[in-house]
């Protein structure tokens, strides 16, 4: 049974919002100080970039996730609103506070590293390889979130994402924020604009995979219900 | 007490055949990424391959593990039917997805980083050190399984792998299935067919050496009753 | 609710001191020995920087909060006191101990690795960039320990400074106290004795934009009360 | 309140030195995989070391810890004895088991690895620096031991050997059985003989230290009593 959660709609926009920021904060700024000191060696970058992601993840989501579910992810926010656990008329607001705080994220890395504010990223990524990536990567990420239990849920996910970091040949971007976010910034974390469609499009195709299996896989007796926000809040207030 | 699951044997089936898959295309993905981005130094490709193991295989067993028990390994399916945890019928079923489930999660790894999907290893493992590090991997995981409680196997079973990818110079299959899945690709992670003879019989010795070792110690009189199956399940449908 | 205490003030200054020294012996030694052996690969160097102090605040955390609470930071303290929860006649001899105990724990390093005691940084660390960097972290640090539930603080707040070891410029001060000890290590970790005050004047910005953040969140109405002490200590003796 | 385990003492001794066996093998056959891999970087070399340090001694001590209390350890066993949970009577058998098993587990990384099962390590390890890191990573595991509390004792002494494996100079060996161990083995993890009684002297002298300061902390008045053995055994069987 998901938490009760008292927050005003205001309160679960700007948690929302203020945590998809800090989360692409967290992935680009990581990327930048992994590749600067990493001489040369992609590996021991990545290895820094998602060992900051993992952390990042689980304190965003334990410290969100009771305000406004921490779904900061737009494909997450649609998964909830399909199953009746997000209201529809609030999946709107929560996609415009992902996208904005996910660029404003980006922009925060930037300022903090004395980058220039406003960049595209040149980093192509593309082809079958790729999308088959980012769909199993958003599969497995909306597996976890639909069947792991409520208390091991913020770990769960982060540590999925720190698994996929490195068994997805993407990277598992497996959020459409994330893809937007990285789109503006041409650092180790990024994507060329035009890569983005497709990152996107396989990432909603994922989603739809994982909620098919999740029918699928049945409910486990077990008395432990399934989880059906990151991080318990209902998405819905008062 | 094992958790009570009430799910279908199809169910039960699909649990162990994704799971394995996506096992399997965790340590063969994550191995590839590793391999191409460490510039050389296997150290760094092998612990990336640790870490998202070690993620990977943690979540795997908390989102599959009560619904079928999280096997994904012929050598725990066996010895879960021979303490009557797993009926004798469902054992040939259970290896069946856990091998068919091994060869699609490498296929689907090839498939992610643009490799030719059918591929055999030529990676030699053989050699007495290499059968006692199996004997030794497979006995370990074996008596992580019987003996932890259940609210910590999942996590236990995969801090267990993570340290035996290191200690053991096999870097620890411990897993016929994943022996198996391993044989069908040319990368980091592969093993050649002619060696995984010698690795199953040197696992299956480990997994009956574990049985031994856990009748000597006898019970913990704590009031917490030993795991007998790595998630929980009891490999019983109603 | 935090944990009553009943640890009278002296044991309770013993405990910030001691777990202060700690703290910078952990976060200074790390980074020499990290540096000595990473044959100039500062990625490598601050990963295992960032894995001792992980672990290490983890520990000092639980094993220091039931007495003192654990703060080990003056920004912490002071934040503490502003919101009624360490009375204000005490902030001074906290802050004292745990100034005094920083320059312990860099001098304890330097004794262990063979350095002479007595040293000065040389490292500048300034600019814009760094110093919003300060201000984001010490903001994150103290959303973190105003809004986490008491049980899991002190996971939260290590793995929060593990990513903001890489996703801030600065690579996390985040403490007023660490910069004092850190001033007086000409070493890995170290940072210039000119350089301190911009930090401290950002890291006390961050602080007081995170309790402005904390109060427009609101309080989530799920049953677990905020943790007001980084460790679940009062602040208050008998 | 320990829990009660009703282990007889040959099932008590069997743990101990099982338990001590693996953790020796562990510590060294990680080192020899580190040092082969890393091409040459000490420090990707002692990461690894670490990371499977920490998840193999969070796993035995978890597992073997209702049984025997898993010191692994025999300044752990003397503290215990002097401080009434362990019989007087069991600390020789304790000991003895430890450092057998220690010899075990070096011999068993050199089968596995294809070495020379008998060897002496050369690496000199002396010096005022490495005895006060000596003395300071077994007072803090003595601390840890005394004042954390039950549920997270495995995961607590686990990180704080990680985080000591960098922070001192000595690389924390913080235990006479494994400095025993480690004497048998020229390779990575390796300590010269002729360094041994040094090692061990600073180490009671740490653990005496600890002792003095638990008992100036005083006990935390929050209703969970520190623990007395590290895995929960209280040391005495029916």
């Amino acid at each position: 049974m998901p938490r009760v959660t008292t927050a005003t709609l205001r309160q679960r926009l700007l948690a929302e919002g203020l945590g998809t920021a800090l989360l692409l904060a967290v992935v680009i700024g990581s990327g930048i100080m992994g590749e600067r000191l990493a001489a040369g060696n992609a590996a021991v970058a990545l290895l820094a970039n998602t060992l900051a992601t993992v952390g990042g993840l689980y304190v965003l989501i334990e410290v969100f996730g009771p305000i406004s579910g921490a779904h900061f992810n737009p494909a997450v926010s649609l998964v909830m609103a399909a199953r009746g656990h997000l209201p529809w008329s609030r999946l709107g607001p929560y996609v415009a506070v992902q996208l904005a705080g996910a660029l404003a994220g980006a922009w925060l890395a930037h300022a903090m590293f004395g980058l220039p504010i406003l960049q595209l990223s040149t980093k192509v990524r593309t082809g079958t390889g790729q999308w088959i990536a980012e769909a199993v990567a958003t599969c497995g990420l909306l597996l976890v979130i639909l069947r792991a239990s409520q208390a091991r849920a913020a770990i769960l996910v982060a540590a999925y994402i720190g698994a996929a970091y490195w068994f997805t040949a993407s990277t598992s971007f497996a959020n459409p924020a994330a893809a937007f976010g990285r789109m503006v910034s041409d650092t180790f974390a990024g994507i060329a604009p035009a890569s983005v469609p497709g990152f996107v499009l396989a990432q909603l195709a994922g989603a739809a995979l994982a909620v098919a299996l999740h029918a699928a896989l049945g409910h486990a007796g077990d008395g432990t219900s399934p989880q059906e926000a990151v991080g318990g809040g209902t998405g819905r207030s008062r």
